[in-house]
Formats: C-alpha cells, sequence, structure tokens
C-alpha cells in the first residue's frame, strides 16, 4: 500500500479528499491534520467516521508523518508557508503554487510569496490538460479548471481578445470559514458577482491559456456544483476539437448537440461535462462545462494527479460512477 | 378615477399588475379577466383578494369592459392574435408586440405573427429607454430591461461587436405553466444554460441597441429576480455615462464603485440596480443590473407606462421605497 | 408627528423596524443607533437609504435622544442590561423581557437576569392575544407569536398535556450573526431540529398559555417566514373559536377549510394565515399558522405595538396589502 | 450472476433503482422498462448512460423478461394492477402492496385494490423491522421508513396514544410528475404541510405499528432528504431501546447524545441517522430520524430487500459509504 496524509483535513477540500482516499484500493491514510482538531478522533470531524482512523495530528506533525502522498489543503498563504517534504509526493490544493510569476501573488492573492523562488519546482497540474509533471504538483483552482476543461483545447482556434468566461458557483466553493457572504441570508434567494475583474484565477487561466481572458465569478444558492459559460469567437468549427480532446477521458464528458451540461449529473462526482452552442445573433461559440467544485474542481482532481504521479491506475478512488436523480 | 382591466390575471405578471392596481390611487379595476378562472370570486386566485373585487370574466369579456388602460398578460401567441379595442391605452406584456419587423416571430417565437401589419402601431416602451409614446405600448421583456439599462446609456462609447449578456433569472420568469424546466427537482441545486444562442430577447436587444449582442440566459434556483452582468469593450469612460442617464430616475440606482448590486434589495419591488466594474485582465468593462424579473421586468414597468401614458405620477402604484432585509 | 429611536439598527429585526418606520405616516425618525455603524451615514447600512435619515449614533446616544418611543432591537443580554428612559414607550423585540420570573433566565437564557426586579414592569405583548398595557413592551418572539396566534383562542378547548408545537423557520429567525449554523453550506439541501427540548420560547409558551407544552424549532433552507404545525386533542369544534378569535383582526386570516397557509402569502409583510385541519387516524386537530419571522413575527408586531400604546391606528406603517406572487 | 429487471425505469425511484444495481457486483440489469421511453437506448434517460445497457423496452416486456429479480417503479395504482411473474422475487417501490387491508384503498389511495386477494401473499418489508420473507416484498413508504426506523424499537416503552410524527421531505419525494406543488416558484423560499391528516403512510404507519399515530407531511425547498421528528410519551429510558436495536446495523447509525442528524449525510445515501432528545417542558421524548427519501426511502431498501431475499450480502450495491461534505 501506498501511504497519504492530509493536512487541513478539517475544511471542505480535506475532508473531500479524505472522502476519495477511504474509496482509494492503493492509499492507506497515516495521517489526518488539522491545528484546530489536533488531539481528537476521526469522529470530530464527522460521526460518519470512526473505527479505524488514525486521530487527528497537527499539520506540521502530519507532514512529518513520512507519507508516500501529502495533500495540502490548507488555506493559500498557510500553504505557501508550508514546506514540503524531501522526497513524498505533494498534491496542493489551495492557490499558493499555481501562479508562476511570484510577483503576482500580493496584486492577486494579497500576500508576498514566502518561497518565490520554489515556485519553478512545482507544475500546474491538471490532467486533460497536459502531462502530470513532477513531485510537487499545484492542484488548479475550481473555476479555472472549468474554463480550462472548456477552453484548453480550442486556444489556436478562436480570436484570443474575445474570450469571456462568466461562471457560477455553489457556496462550498468559499470554504467553511464564516464570511458575511456565505451566510444563508445573504445567499438564500439571490446571486451576486463578486471580486469582479480582480479574481485569482484569472491570471491563472492567463498563464495556462497564453492570453488574458475577462473572468467574472458569481455566488449561487446551490451547495455545491459550477458552471462555466465560455463566449469566444470562433476561427473554425470547434466541436471536432472538442470531441478528439476528450475522446478517451474518464472525467469529461462532451455531450451531443442540443444536450445541456447539468449540476445533478456532476455533482458529488469527479466528472465533468462540456458542451458547444453557438449563437444565432453574433455566431460567437458558447462553451458550457459543469462540474462539482469540490470534486473535479477540488479533490477528485487532486486524487486524480496523485494516482497518475504514484502510477496508479488514473481514476482510482475518484467519484466517477453512477446516475444519481 | 381612471378605468383598468387585466387580461390573463392568472398568471404571475397578471398577478403582480393586480398588485400594483390595487395600490394605485388613480386606478381602479373594473375587469378581471382569466379564462380559466371566469365566473369565480377573486379569492379563488388568491386568499389576499376578498370583498369587493369584481368576479373573473373571460379575457374577451375583459377586454371589452371599456376600461381606459388594459394591460394585457397572456402568452406571446394569444396576445398577437388579441385585437386591441379602439380608444384604450393597451400594455401588452407578452413579445407578442415587441419585434417591428413581423419576419422574425416565426424563427424567434416559433409561430407566424398573425397581426403583422399591427406592429407599427406599437411602441417599445422602457421609460428610461426613450419618451413612452402612442396608445399601443409593447411592455419589454425581463431579460431586455436589465440589459439595456446598463446598456443604452453607453451604446456611443462601447465597441458593439464585443458585448456579452450573461444573464440570469429566478424560475417565476418562466411563468406559472408547468414545465420539466421549472419542477422543483431540475431547479434545486442546479444553474442551468438555457436556450442558448436562440433566446427571443436577443433580437429585440439587437432592436433596441443597434447592434446584435450574444445573449445567453440561466436559470437560477430562486424565486425571484434577475441579474445580467454585460461585458463590453469600453472607448472612454463609462461611470459618467451611467450616472448621467439615471440622475433623476425614480427606478434606477447607479451603485457608488465598489458596492454589488444585490437581488435583495430589488425583490418585490419595481427598482432597478447597476454596478460599473473594471476587468483588470483585459480592461473590459462589466456592467451588472438587477431587477425583480416581476417587476421591473414585468408589471412595475408595465404600470409605469401606463402612469406616463395617462399623464399621472411616474411612480403611482409602483412598488419603489422599504428597506426590506 | 410622534418621535422614533431604533437601538440596535444594523440587525435584522433592526432594520426591518426601520422599514416600517419609513412607510409610516406619523412616526418621525431621530435616532438611528448602532454601536457598530456609529458615526456612518444611514446608507452604510443600506444603499437604499440616502438623503435625509439621521447619521447613526451610539445605542446610548439613540436611547437618550428623547425620542416617544424606543424600538429596541438589541440581543438578549444587552437588552436586559439597558434601562429604558424614563417617560418613552419602549418595545423590546429581545426576549430580554418576556419572562415574569428572573429566575428562567440562567437555564433558558444562558444569562443571569440583570434587573429581575423591572421585569413587573414590562407586558408581554401581543395585540390579538390581550389588549396591549403600560409604557414597557416586550414583544414576543417569532415561534412563540406563531404558536400563540394559533392556540391562544383554543386553551379551554383542547386538552392541555396533547400540546406538541414543531416549527419551522428561515435563517433569517436567527439574525445577521455568522455562526456555522447560519453558513450557506450548512442550511442549503438541508433542514435541521435545533435546541431540541431548550428552546426559550418554550417557557414563553407555557407562561401565556398557562400550561407547558412540547415545542421543536427547525431551520428551513428559507430566508424568511415560519410555520407551525400545532397538534392538540380537541374537546370540541375548534373551528368557531379561530374564526372568532380573528374576525376583526387586521393582521390575522383563518381560512376556509381545505386552503393551506403559504409562506408566500406573508412573506415581507405583517400578517399572519391559520388553517385547521383534522387528523383521521387519531382525531387529533393540526392548526398550522404561518407568519413572517421578520414581520408579524418581530418588527410588523413591534411598529402594530407601538402604534396601539400611542393611540395611533394599529396598522399604520405595517405591511398588509397586495397580492405579490 | 443474478438477473434483474426494473418497471418504471424513468422515473425518480427507477433511475435511482438503476444506480444501485450497476454498481451491484451479484445482479446483471436484462430488462429496462419504460413505457414513455421504450424503443430509446439509456442514454435517452440520462447521458451517463451509454455503452453495454439495455434499451428500453416497455413495462410488459420488462415484466417477462425472465429476471430473477423485478424491481416495480410503478405508480400506485399501476402497480395494483400489474401481475408478479410466477418465480421471481419482485420488489414494489409503490403503496400498491403495503396494506394487509385491501378496503383502506379507496379512502387512502383513492382506488378500489384491483387485487385485493393478492394482499395477502405481500409482506412488509423493512429489513431493520422484521426478516424479510418470502417472494414478493412491498417496500415502506419513505415517511414510515423513517418514521418506522425511529419508533418501531419504542412500541412497548411509549404510551401509544401519545404519539405525532411530523415529517419534512425534500420534493423528490412527489416524483418527476408535473404538478403544482413540484413547481419551483412554490416549492422555493416555502415549507407547507399537505395532504394534512389524510396522507397513505398513515395507515402504513398504523399497521405495522399497531397503533394509530397522528402523522403531518410537509414539503421543503430541498431536492432530495428527509427528517422526520417524532414526539412520544415515555415510559422508560428508550436510549438502550435504541442503540441496541441498531448496534449492529449496516445502514442506520443512532448518534450519540447532543448530536443532530444531518440531512448532508444521509443524502445520496441508503443510511439513516436517528437521535434521541427529551423536551425540558413536558418530558415528551423526541425521535429524530434523517434518511434519503430516495435511498433508504426507497431504491436503497429496495435493493437491500432484494440481496436479502436472494441470500445475497444485505448491503451489495448500496451506498453507505464516504464522507461527502
Amino acid at each position: 500500500m501506498t501511504t497519504a496524509a492530509i493536512l487541513g483535513s478539517s475544511g471542505y477540500s480535506g475532508q473531500e479528499t479524505l472522502d476519495r482516499i477511504l474509496a482509494h484500493p492503493e492509499l492507506e491514510l497515516v495521517a489526518l491534520g488539522s491545528d484546530s482538531l489536533a488531539g481528537e478522533g476521526a469522529a470530530a470531524l464527522d460521526p460518519r467516521l470512526n473505527g479505524n482512523l488514525p486521530r487527528f495530528v497537527t499539520n506540521d506533525e502530519a507532514a512529518a508523518a513520512g507519507a508516500d502522498v501529502l495533500f495540502c489543503c490548507l488555506g493559500h498563504e498557510a500553504a505557501a508557508a508550508f514546506e514540503p517534504p524531501d522526497d513524498a509526493i505533494v498534491v496542493d490544493l489551495s492557490g499558493a503554487h499555481r501562479l508562476r510569476e511570484a510577483a503576482l501573488y500580493p496584486s492577486w492573492y494579497g500576500f508576498e510569496h514566502p518561497a518565490p523562488e520554489s515556485l519553478a519546482q512545482w507544475s500546474y497540474a491538471l490532467p486533460e490538460h497536459g502531462p502530470v509533471a513532477g513531485r510537487l504538483l499545484a492542484n488548479p483552482g475550481c473555476y479555472a479548471t472549468a474554463a480550462l476543461l472548456a477552453l484548453a483545447p480550442l486556444v489556436d482556434a478562436i480570436d484570443p481578445s474575445s474570450v469571456v468566461v462568466d461562471a457560477k458557483s455553489g457556496v462550498s466553493g468559499a470554504g467553511r470559514a464564516l464570511k458575511p457572504s456565505s451566510h444563508a441570508g445573504f445567499v438564500l434567494e439571490n446571486v451576486s458577482a463578486y471580486r469582479v475583474g480582480t479574481h485569482q484565477h484569472a491570471p491563472e487561466l492567463e498563464q495556462e491559456l497564453g492570453f488574458p481572458v475577462c473572468f467574472v465569478p458569481h455566488l449561487l444558492p446551490v451547495r455545491r456544483g459550477l458552471l462555466a459559460t465560455c463566449y469566444v469567437e470562433p476561427l473554425e468549427d470547434l466541436r471536432p476539437l472538442l470531441e478528439a480532446a476528450y475522446a478517451t477521458s474518464p472525467a469529461v464528458r462532451v455531450l451531443p448537440e442540443g444536450l445541456q451540461p447539468e449540476l445533478s449529473r456532476v455533482q458529488h462526482t469527479d466528472a465533468a461535462e462540456i458542451a458547444l452552442f453557438s449563437d444565432r445573433s453574433t455566431g460567437r461559440a458558447v462553451v458550457v462545462c459543469v462540474i462539482d467544485n469540490l470534486g473535479k474542481g477540488a479533490a477528485g482532481n487532486a486524487v486524480q494527479n496523485a494516482n497518475l504521479a504514484l502510477g496508479l491506475d488514473e481514476t482510482a478512488g475518484l467519484r466517477l460512477t453512477g446516475v444519481l436523480v
């Protein structure tokens, strides 16, 4: 068995990563890190956890537990300060290692990166977008994941200056921390744009696509799931490009013409759905992509990355089957 | 007193129009038309209605009741077939008279317009966008209202080929009729794009703005309210144009820099909120507009139109005050 | 004009009270108290507020502003410590003065009452349940309001030992403060019982009904509105008692047989709906009552109380009309 | 392999049953019955279905396909008219065979039972409540499941005349058919009691508990999940009884004191959670049970029944693991 540890286990992405590890035939969980729960039994996080799971330890202890693979589910700034052990595979679910240019951190993330020279050692790891390489893997942002799944196969077939990404996410995308914008009295019966023109997934998209795009996120009265509506000026027929890109993908479904992506078909899973439409008025192409922000947009992609880095079955531990209503 | 009648009173927009008329100091309701409720008392629609309201009559009877102003809340095709009485002011809340070109109806609305020559007699009536003229007033579509409030003041200051309107609406926008896409099992925990590139408000926007725009509507798990995110390439500073356009408007608030429009501040009202943002990555301007799809997006605008046509106080009967949470 | 001040204006019940005062023909707002917003203009609370409202002052300053009527919208413990001015009418929307027995506060509210001897000066003020008397008025809890509207007319016609009140409330009932149970990630797609058997509205119900009842509150994924399902063993036909109790009430509608109360018909209003059913299996009577927890369950009732205490029209400033969808 | 067929595959419970069969190591699906989809490929139901599933056939054809186990997911009346094949195990997810007394059908279900004499051959099959016996298994109603899991272990320890069951369900409990009460414009921002005192799960509860209970269902703005709050007069300490009843259950968790059942922990699963509380005011016991109405309340229990009848592992194919947020 390969051993795994989680840092920041008590947040949403930490708990979802734990979920995938518990279902994984090849990973054995050896350390559950959480500074707030250190010392408690696993059931303190969730009464469904019992029996033979290890007790919570501090994140430092979990990092030092000698696991073969470490899932880092800390906040951006804590993750940036975290020093990865020498030999483990590390998948960082935060944004701390996604941008190659350290100079971007202050203005987009609000902090000076504490280890700018280390950024070169990390690979941006979206398996559908390029081979997973190296030992230090930066897991993409949830919005970036959806937009890249929709747009990466199309970069040479669209006018780069035309791209608009209007994305809508469930509230779990903002994490378990308490903030006014996560208060149900604000979220229910509402939809709101936020960080318009200044969201930290924008430079991530620019880095991966090779050109800047206009990206605006919105918050939905939904627990899980994310829909990105991507508007592009096409230079050729885009459907063959999308279909070719995902013909053998275990996680991404390109829908037949006329079908709409549905959150319900990807919620609680690690899959994505993509559909392509054409705007009658302007000829623009509209690519719609849905994922579960905690699945393909976080924990599912993280475990998929770990599988590939470890040479395991790419889909081991993932939630990819079923037809729940 | 001025007399009013409603056709199609039992749908959402009919009921909301009734709500505004009941609060109106100058309008007296003389006929409540509804083919499905004809013969019943007003309380059959809603137990809050009692006492001295007229009983429901057929829509034909309501149209013939001699009212000074007729609110037509029928479906598109029924409204197109409706022959307005000779002398009344008619506000049509359907799309039957919004497009000047009859040839557009088959492909955008799915029916041949039965009275193409009559279209020239109707005015498209969004008071903030131009003076309300004539006796036959076509009330704008809800999505078109939000997009026009955001964009109409900017047409000469933006690159027309750049415009994308990504709009999100609560489910009441689809009416009271039962359809799979209005089933709560579909709507809850979901967001879905629909009629991508083919929605009938697109030609309405093109007609009023003078150029085609790429418009995609989405359905939210929300009862009421609509948010339109409009993306444009600005040619100059847009804020002064928006502020000038609505400086004296009783219904439209342009928000100070940094504030986000909120559905909760316009829900159950006939007001709109607009905010302007700039995208750091691409320099695009993002104009966000929120309205209540049944208020400023339907009944509120209809009564505002009637008030102007009748020479009454523009805001009589409207819901424009209060600070409900 | 009569002058009014609000303490705790920035919470939900404070803002809703402000809403009713702004619509009130006889009340003039002279002080907006809020310790967190003191010094700011009214628009700091809500961009709909502008122009000629006073700036925020501290709660102490607002209390000392010499208003004829003071609406106290502070938390329970702060309200208990608050010393009412000598001559003003005070409506306390908290629970600090609802229980006549000071000894009940530690175990039900979690604090020792700081002014136990003062409790005798306050009247529990639910106008439908008894005449509003005195100058110091304790506004009922939202759950207690719904249960009392349903049960108070029936106390002599039911077996007191049989009463169960199962109540369900929207999240605004828990206030604007951030807590895990108000996080939208917890509230959406959920319903949860809370403080089972220990909620502070239970002793309030016992005090007002004259016997203890089994009361359990639940939290809904709803912004506003509260539904109480009350189960009782009837000793006689209960319908005539309910109908007689509310025959002339401006705020409470008893529905005809067969109709269900609907949140949508009372949300954003100060009205209540009550319906009576009979259980075929056991003969129990089921009385269902809906209110808006911020309307009749808080601010609406508070202003109704103030109106009565001031000798004004009982419904002045209230939201009681309209047929919004 | 054991062969399985589904009748009524395109409804919610049919689709969920299909989901469990697809994950089942011992069941092979040989016929997908649906009168509305007959002739179409499996992907017509859901784009996640593809490849080697059989095409849809009529329900009659599916019933005649010779499967070892038949899941009947038809409506009540169609299921009552269905004649089970001679040798197959049949699990009926409708209410057509739950009541032993045919005379109860007209008044509770609204139709005369077409095969009253057949009812004696069916067993009411809730595995936690008694051994699954025979070949014809009537799967319990979703509300009855939750109430029986909470109450069946307690029947001898409570006053039977005291029992009140107040239950709240997500909208999927009402099925995929279009009705006004499933319209999202009705469901959102609402909670409503329905069929008060007349719901068909009441006689089912009476039959299984041995005494009548007062049961009222409510509809929530939630897709999946059901919470039953059960009020009883206890005659002894109930906790040991609950803990003993489910000590070895693979599907039912009795929570430690102080924890609340959460929909999120059972949604999309076939598990149940139960918690016990005591009401300080009246001494009543409050037993709260949550299930997923489509999981333990329908398809999960059906497959569990089939497993037991076939002598397979009780939990094969069920969704019982994971710690999704």
